[in-house]
Order: C-alpha cells, then structure tokens, then sequence
C-alpha cells in the first residue's frame, strides 16, 4: 500500500487515505535511506560542475553501465531529448518506434526543439523493429537533398507499450550495427533498463553495450524522486550536457537528488525482481477472470496490460470503478488498461486487486445465446 | 521525344541529342505559347502585391477549385510546407501518408522549419489512409501536455507511390469529416490534381471540396516551366502567405511565370486524359515481358511502377542500360522504377520504349531447373 | 565563509577547505530546516498533478506575487523559455535587454525551441530600456510578412549585468502599458525579484504587478538546492504547464525540492537586506583601493562590480591570485570583476576579502611619469 | 516613366496608367532582351541539375564574383537565409547589423527555419560595424553552455538602410579576418552589390573576395524580373543548395528566369552609375527644399532618404500627396522616405518629381515667432 512519507500528514492522508498504486512505477517515494542521504549530501553549484554527489553519481552510472560518461537530467524525456539533439543535426531523421515512449509521450520536443524529422517503423510484439524495416528507412541517397537524412536510431527496452518487454542485447548489437553502417547512431531509452536486465538475466553494462547512449530513469522502480540519467559515449554526453543548459535542465545542488540517485542505483536494482513476481502472480490471478483479456503471454517484467469485456463496462468506467474500490489502474490508450508493479506493492496488495477486479466482474455475463 | 525549346542549341543538343524522357512530369517544357504570354505580360513587384498577371492567376486557380483565395509559390514543395504551417502551430503533430511525397520527399521541411511532428500513417494500396488509423491518431487527450496535438491531416491525390492512384472525393469528404471532428483541417497536396479528376471523371472542384487547402503544381502536366498554387480558404491562404515571404517564395515580376501558370491551368489540363491513355498503352506493352514485374491493375493516372527481374539486371544496371538506348526512367525507391508519361512523350515513344525494354529482357532467362 | 552541509565529508573538505564564495548567490546551500522539510514533506507524482507540496509552493508563490496561478520548473533558464514560448509564437518576436541575463546568458534558447526571434535593445544604467527604444521596437505593420511580430517584452529586476540595480514598479508599469497597446504581454525576469523589492521597499506583488509572468529563483538568495517558479496570469501558466513536459521539465516527486522552496519564500526573504549589507560594505571597503575601478555608486542589491586597473594584472590574473587567497569571484564579461553576497557570506567574510584585494594591490603601482 | 511591358494592357494601363515609381529598384521590369531571352532559352529540370541556362548563370556569377560555385534561388531572401543556414547551426550565432535588411526585413527566418539566434549590433553611418563591436560579440567562452556561439558574421553592401552606402572591401577585410579568428564565417548581402562597386570603383570580385558566402539579386537594379543568386565557396554553396530544396526554392525549368538573370550580369551593371547619377540630382534638387530634411551628404549609390518637417504633413500624408501627383516613394520605417533611382527613372522623371515635392511644400511655412 502507498503511504505518505515522513511524519504523519494529517490533512493529506484525510485526503487521500490508502490504497494499491498501479498507474505507473513512476509514483514510487523515496526510501527513508534516500530522505537521509538527501540532507546530508555534500553539495555544490552543479551548473558549475561543483556538486560532487552530482558527480559521484555520474561517474557510478557510467561505471555501471560501462560508458565513458553520464549526465543528470531533470527527467527522462528531457534525457531522451538531449540524445536526440547530440545526435541528430538540424534537419536530420530520427528513427523511432511506432510504440516508443519517446515518440508518443513526449510531444514530439526533437522536432520543436531541433528541427528533427522523427520517422516512426512499427514494433513487433517482442518490441524490436524489424531489421528490414531499419535498413529500409536507414537507406536514403544522402546526396540528394529531397530526403531528410538519418542519424539515429532510438531503441527502448524494456518496451514499454509493448507489454514492458526487454529487448535484448543480440537484437540490439545488430540494430546498433545496422545504424552504424548507414552513418547513424544507437540511442537506448532504457528508462526501465535495470527491469529489463533483470528479466534478461544480463548486467546493465551488457545491456548497454551496443548503444552510444542510454537513457536510465532513477524516479521509477528504483524509487528515487527525481532524475534520469543519459550516458554514453564522451562527446555526446558533452554535447548532451550543453543542450541540457539551453533546455533549461541545469539545477544547482542537485545534489539532493543526486544522493537520491545513488542509492537508486546501488541499493535498489536488486529488489525489481519481486515487481516481476508481482506482475506475474497479478497476471495470473487475473487470467481467470471472465470479460477480461489479457496481454497474451505472461510479463516479462512489471507491467499486466489487458482490455475489458464486459458489456457492464467501458474502460473508463472500470478503471473508475476500481479506483472507487482502492485499486488505481491507468489506460494506455485505445482501450488498453496496464498495472504497473513497484516497492510500494506488495504480494498482499497485488491479491486484493485481484479479488476487486474479479468483484468487477462478477457475475459473469451469460454467453449471448449461451443459455438454453 | 523531348527536344530543347527554342532555335537550335548546337551545344546541348550534342550533348544531350533525343529520347524518351519517362523519368517525370517535371521534366515537361513550356509551350511555344506560354513562352509567348511570358514575353508579353504586363507585370508588377508581386512582393508588393501589384503583379496583375500573378493576380489573375490566382484568381483563375481559385475560381477552378472554388475557394476563397490562392497563392503562387515557387514551387509544390513551398506550397506543401506552407500549407503544413498555416495549419499547425508549433508543436502540433500532420498526420500525414506514409507513401506521400510530402513526408518522403520534401526533406521534413515542417519539422526544421515550423517544429511541427510529423506522424506518417500507412497508405492502403488505393492511396487512402484506413479512417480507423487517421481515428486513432486523431484521438489524443488535447489537455495532456505529453502528447503533440494533432493540427493537420495531409492527403494526396493522386498519390504518386502508390501507382498515381486518385483518392477520390466521397474519401476526401470522410477524412476531412473525421480531421474537423478532431479540431484538424484537410490539406490536400494535388501536385497532379487535374490528372486525379480526370481520371475520376469530377470537376477539379469537386475533389478539392473537402480540402481546406489544395496545393496544385504548374510544372508537371501542365507544362509550365516554374510554380504551384496553393488554394484555399481566406485565413489559411493569408497565413501560408505570410509564411512565403519568411520562406524565402516572394517573387518580384512573377508575372514573367504567372502567364505560362494561366495557360497551364487553361489550356492543358483537357490533354492529361492522352497522358493517360500512353500510360495505359505502356503497361500493355509491358505487361508481357518476362522478368518485368508491373505493379498490379491498369495505371490510373499516368505512371506505371514495376519491378526488373531478371537475374541479368540490377534495378540500376536495367535503368542505366535502357537510358543508353535512348529511354529514361528512375528509380523510385527500394526497387521499383518508375515511368511517368506527359506532353513530351508521344504514343510512337512508347512503343519505342515497349521495345527498347523487351530488348533488354529477351531472351528470357530459362526457369531454373524447369528444363525437362 | 562556505562549508559542505551535513556531517564531515573528509574527502571534500580535503580538496576544498572553507573559502570567501562571492562568484554567484547560486552558490547557496539549503539550510537544515530545508533539508528537513524536504525529508518530511508529502510527495506525490507532480507529472500527474499529484504531488502536495508542489502543489503547495505554487499556491503560495501565486499568493505572494498576487497572480492566478505558479508552475515550479528545474530552472529559471527553464521559467524564462517557457515565458518566451507562452507569449511567442512561431515566428514572433521577444523584445529584450541587450544585457538581459535571459538574451545573454540562456544560449538562445527560445529561437532553438520556438522559432522566436531576439530583438535585443539596449539597457540605461539603471537597468531599464528607454520607453522610446521600445516604443520603435514594437511599432511594426503586423500586416507586412517582411516582419517578425513583438509578441512579448521581458524586462529584469534586479538587472545583474547593470549592477544588480532594481528596475521600480513605475517603470515596469509604463513598460507593460506600452507593450500592452502594441499587442504584446510583458514578461519579468525576476530570478532576484525579492532582493529588488528589498531593494524599492515594496511588496514582490506591487513589484510583480505589471507583469503577465514573473520568474523567480528559489536557489539564489533564498538558499533552496532546485527550482524557480513561472508566476502569472492563468493562461500562460497553464501554456507554460505544458512547454515545461515538452522540454523535460517535468519532475516526479518533486515535493523534495518544492519543500525547500516553502521554506525559502517563507523564512529566507526577510534576510536578503543582510546581504545588501554586506554587498554596500565590500564597495566601502573596496573604494579606496588604488587600481581597482568600481562601478559608479553605491550597489543597490547584492553585487559588487568593478575592473582591475593595475599593470600587474590582468582581470585573469587578479580573480586566480584572490581565489589562491581564499576569495572566489567571477568574471561577468569583457574585464567586469562581479562579487555578490548571500547568505553565505558574513560580515567578516566580506572584510577579510577586503583585505585579500587591498594585499593584491599594495603597494600601489607609482603613477607612470610622476616621478620627478 | 514606367509603363507595363509588352503589348497594351488596357485594363491595367486604365488602373495605374504612368507614373515615376521610387519606392523600390525591385519594381524595374525585364528588359524586352531578357523577355526573349527566356522565351529561347534551352532549359531542363533544374531540380535535377539538368538546366543549362541555369548552369550558365551559376558559372558567370562564380566567375564574375571570383567564388567557386554558385546556386539561384528565387529570392534574395532565400539566399540570406539559405546563407545562414549553411554557415550556422542549430542554436548558432548570426551576428548581424541592427539595420540590416537580413534582421529587419526577413521575418526572423533564420531563429525560425534554423534554430539560430540574432545578435543585431549598431550599424555606423558609413554602414559597418564597429570591429570593437564585432569583437566583442564574437568573444565568447565556447565550452560555456550558457552562450549561444557566433558562427557567422553577416554585413551588407550597400547599406540599404544606412542610405545606400557601399561598405567597402577593406573593412570587409579586416571584419572577416576577425570573424574567422573567431571560428565565425562571413556573409555579404549583397543585394545591390554591383551599385556598390560602382559606386566605390572596384570589380564585383573584389567587393566580394573577403566574404565566404555573397548574396546578388537579379530583379533590383538589375532588372531581372526574378532571382538572386548565393555565391561562395563550394562546401557552403553544397549545404546551401540543400536548404533550398527544404525551403522549397527548387524550381523546374528556371531557366526561364536564369535566361534573365544572365542579361542582367551582361548588360545591366554598366548602366548602373546613371541611376547614381539620377539619385544625386535629386538629391540636390530637393536639398534647397523648405519643410524637407535630407539625409547629410550626397547619395553614394541610388538611394535618397529625406525626412519632411512641414506642420501641413505627416510623412503619410505627404506620401500620399505626392502619389497622387504621380510620384510613389515609400517609408522606410519611422518617418523616413526613401527614393530609389533605377532603369525605369529618367533624368526628366527626377526633375518632374522635384518639382512636384517642391509644390507640397511650397509656400514655406512661417518660421514660428518669425513675424515681427
């Protein structure tokens, strides 16, 4: 169940009382560890490059996943979009998924920012694009001055909208390898990175290892309040790291959210396989239900995506319904419902939603014409 | 045959002698007439809105395609981008076809220069985009600032990639149905306008109806040597104006090319149907040959698209050895090359090319291995 | 004199000691109460609008400065662009001061995201811009697309490149009158609004006033680690709400941060008369020194500027022999030594850097040809 | 006297019949060469490269101005911002004259288009700016985020708005020696580049050595109905050419217009000192005028500016008055009018428009408290 942090907060809690989180891992509080840290963090100017917490940060980051550099950044899409701009020109293409959080939910800021032309290919169910499909849209005759010309290709892992399906390390050394060979780079928004590597059963570094940059997001299942990180290569975090300062993206005493971040990524990577078991027993203990279809397949990592079919039942108004009964759910879009599971769920929330969905759904509707 | 227009050019004409020029419309030179109205009209400096040939011109295309008002651009890609303008803000998202020459071939223009999004859809064979696709990217919750806000859906007819198919009015009309419902315009770019109501048997009029804005080009069918017009209502046609100039399209005595547009648009749009019919002609001719694989269904407008093959030839190798006999066509992408027939290409060419193309693909390779 | 927050961080304190840090107000660090309050605070996800304390903060700021509505960004870089973008168009034009932190010191950045063009002009000593310089600026035919369109003047107070000197109600009252009859919304960088209203001696609202949107830093002055506020007219903000998300400025729990900022518009603001203090101080204590020119008058905020005018220095040279001695100070630009006070500054501190630089001085350097 | 080109137009003849036409060169018609010129010029589809007279003019104007390469556009717009682009990035620096016509008169298209942000400076009377100036803004940290980076310097000769005054090759010498020690290219708009050599007595060429890019416009002086042409080197040429495919400045069969272009670098330039003679006789004519105050010292080129000082006229209704009586001049911008002499001007149409301006301000108005 989610709590308010800290000492008791009367008129919150009379406002919100208590229930099960679902909406998104993004809604994961800080750890009493993270609050500690926080305040007694060595701190310093970071738009200055002072702040050594910042910097401790950076270099843990770039360490973990075997990169030369990192750069804090207020958010993941702010993170995505500096990589978007430090790779693409003015004018340059980037290829994206037709399911990528960097193309669907981030109001399309490479192209009104940078003039970047974005060209969506579609996902597969797995989440990758197909290979023919990059060579496709990487082939362009870069001497004729009708076709915005490739730069990037920008890949997601877990996918998200696709089910929060990881998107592994073979898949991604051969996209990265495809990209290169066409003049363009590799960018990985690996929001949910450390989910997908534990799914996958592979370090973060191995995971990132094709990519010339990596978006990592410290505010989701790890917890931490605010941050995501970019890291790759040298100079496209040094360009990334200006293009933060025009955006508006350099803090001061970072810091304090730094401190947060650290112990993001040393002490909380490790507990994501629990959201996974999470997931899976929700998914099971949903896939019984009558007028509810599940994503097929069980999640790969901490997200059950399904649809309702209950003619009792819009999706809005189930989704209002169980959020009546404590449990909060969230459309994706077009009618697809998604449960995401963090440190604030625990096994014994994960079983009263499922018995509040199945109150939902109960009794089940007769089959139309079934009866006789 | 494609000659130079003019007295004798001993210098071109050695370098260049006669061929059949199928590679595109473009490539159409100005009628001894229009070069005769050029010389004699009266002109103005059209920046400042006083060149009375470029007025009546675009009073002439309003008038055909019942609108409020026009605007002479240099050329169909200006028109299309400050279409795109006029309509969506910065930010706002075009939905546009993933086959339209406005997203493949206009170098993401409304991206780089207006932070506009582009959002391609997949073009049916018959040129339209499904209604439950354009439904679907229509649908965004305006007030969530994560998603771009689609301003524009972009249609084309006829939709040159796929076949120079028309898209017809009763689609027009639903699709513009749909985009008001949505708060979105209908931009409509008719490069080939005159081809698609000719094939359709409807007035120009009737397929721009539904459009907001219809851009149609002077210098493909139509013979004129520079221009397009984009035509629309009164507030869309100020704006894209306005854009022009920022643009870098205000022409000063315009009127020089404004007077081969009015006979463009006056006196060679009754002959596209003999375009046409040489297209026809050339897919009959065609559709024999082995190792030749035509796009499916009679041309409709005056393209044919086919793919090369015979394990003899390279999509280049075939192009550059049929140029070598005197017949040019163009790749158009991946593989299928295109044939486009206009005012310079007679019936006798086409039965030239038929010719020169059997030549190259006789004799038939043997099927392997179908020997006995 | 500065030290790190928090418990002995020995590594640090190794390599940074306790200095004199005059190089920016930004370099303040949160005090205990703020770092407690933020371990304390109720958090939420203010991407979904969810976070109390967030929510808090804006609230209050809006009350203080008498304005409908407030959104915290990571930045004033960040408040400023979103300002700019709320009130420009595409195309539009944001008058400014040609020595406006906003033109100078944020890398474009509202013509890299918006397509908005800088009309910068120049600033009197007292931090204003004359009425008729932008009387001329704003008289444009709106009709004429040769034209980019004022749609926004910004003006600053304090005005840290004049000195620090607060620009007065009365001013920024004709300002936003003049701007208001040409169509445009005025917008005040007031990243230091409480030490000009200090300053004046009128409330941040009466200051505030003549605005459509105020920017105000919560990290300068006012101690806080993160944050500055976008305060004004409930349209824009609400324009501003959704540009933030676009550029990445949306943070999850950004109660941590939010918390801080209660605390620095609520307890840090009486103090800042303190720092103008000590700011008048260092200028008494600095004027009689030989080769030192400082700027003309007493400060009137928290700044100190002066040149070096002593063979022995260059304005390099003198700014690393002072940070040797315990002193840090930056360079503004072009020779301009700046030194400005905070909180973490005392009296003390400010005579012992007196006596730093009078060392660096001494003996004066004999006038050239004075000698017989 | 400017009457419509070819045989007689009636209607138009009715609306405007004649008049002396000063607002603008750019309302100079083609001449009847020119005319039939075009109307037998070999040509092709320049989009593709395959027009010769196109190709003809791109050469003479590399050679006539000692730059490699060459590309025409359809307007000295686009070639300015063509120009820009080329020479800046995203978030560059243009650094540019705060009375050029490229700031003033160009819609911001370069911050718009381009991501690129203007530094206007003050333009001296001569036309240039000051080196100081030009150092000072091309001196700035470039590993400091926060500072947008100048990469171009662009300067224009003549100086329109300064009153026609040609800036001459050894300031542009020495401002691109400065610019390129600053990493910074130099632009030259040269508009009317051939009024300023002749005027300063020097070749194209050696107006134009300094500079890395130079704009020319056909349809000025000139009197070619449409074009200017961007001339420089050929890597900034390459880059240029793209840009116009983006901004839609390919144009099919311009050889139509470029038949113009090459009459008007043949046979126009010489003619040019005439109109600087017209201009000084009018320049004298009007300088003994009551009620009018004129720019100080003699035109340099073909340009008069004059302000009227007559409590009997607004400098609109003078404007007025005048074209009532068959003289158009133009505002230039706060109470200045402007005068341009070109082909279409005669030594008789000077004389009639002195007098004609004389009689507006004729009787002298009594100097006030003259009477006694």
């Amino acid at each position: 169940m989610t709590t308010l942090t800290g000492p008791p907060a009367p008129a919150s809690a009379g406002e919100r009382g208590t229930y099960v989180e679902l909406r998104s891992d993004t809604f994961t509080l800080p750890t009493p560890a993270m609050l500690e840290a926080a305040a007694s963090a060595p701190l310093g100017d970071d738009v200055y490059g002072e702040d050594p917490t910042v910097a401790r940060l950076e270099r843990l980051a770039a360490g973990l996943l075997g990169k030369d550099a990192a750069c804090l950044m207020p958010s993941g899409t702010m993170a995505n979009l500096a990589a978007v701009l430090a790779h693409c020109p003015r004018g340059g293409k980037a290829v994206v998924g037709r399911e990528s959080d960097l193309y669907v939910y981030e109001a399309g800021g490479a192209s009104v920012c940078g003039g970047v032309v974005y060209e969506p290919l579609p996902n597969q169910p797995d989440g990758t694009i197909l290979l023919s499909d990059l060579e496709e849209a990487l082939t362009v005759d870069r001497a004729d001055p009708q076709f915005a010309v490739p730069a990037l290709v920008a890949l997601e892992s877990p996918q998200n909208r696709c089910g929060g399906v990881p998107v592994g390390p073979a898949y991604l050394a051969e996209a990265a390898g495809l990209a290169r060979r066409h003049g363009a780079a590799l960018h990985l928004d690996g929001a949910r990175l450390f989910n997908a590597a534990t799914a996958l059963g592979v370090t973060p570094a191995e995971l990132a290892a094709p990519a010339d940059t990596v978006q990592i997001c410290l505010s989701k299942g790890l917890c931490a309040p605010i941050g995501s990180l970019l890291v790759g290569e040298a100079g496209a975090i040094g360009r990334a790291r200006r293009i933060r300062k025009l955006l508006g993206g350099g803090m001061r005493q970072a810091g304090v959210i730094a401190a947060c971040g650290i112990l993001a990524l040393t002490e909380m990577t490790g507990r994501l396989a629990e959201d996974h078991e999470n997931a899976a027993r929700l998914a099971r203990g949903l896939s019984g239900l009558p007028g509810l279809e599940l994503d097929p397949g069980p999640p790969a990592t901490n997200m059950v995506f399904f649809r309702v079919r209950d003619p009792r039942h819009t999706t809005r108004s189930f989704i209002d319904a169980a959020r009546e009964r404590g449990v909060r759910m969230e459309e994706l879009g077009h009618g697809r419902i998604r449960a995401v599971t963090h440190a604030g769920v625990t096994t014994t929330d994960i079983d009263h939603t499922v018995n509040v969905l199945r109150a939902l759904l109960t009794p089940p509707v007769p089959t139309p014409g079934g009866g006789r």
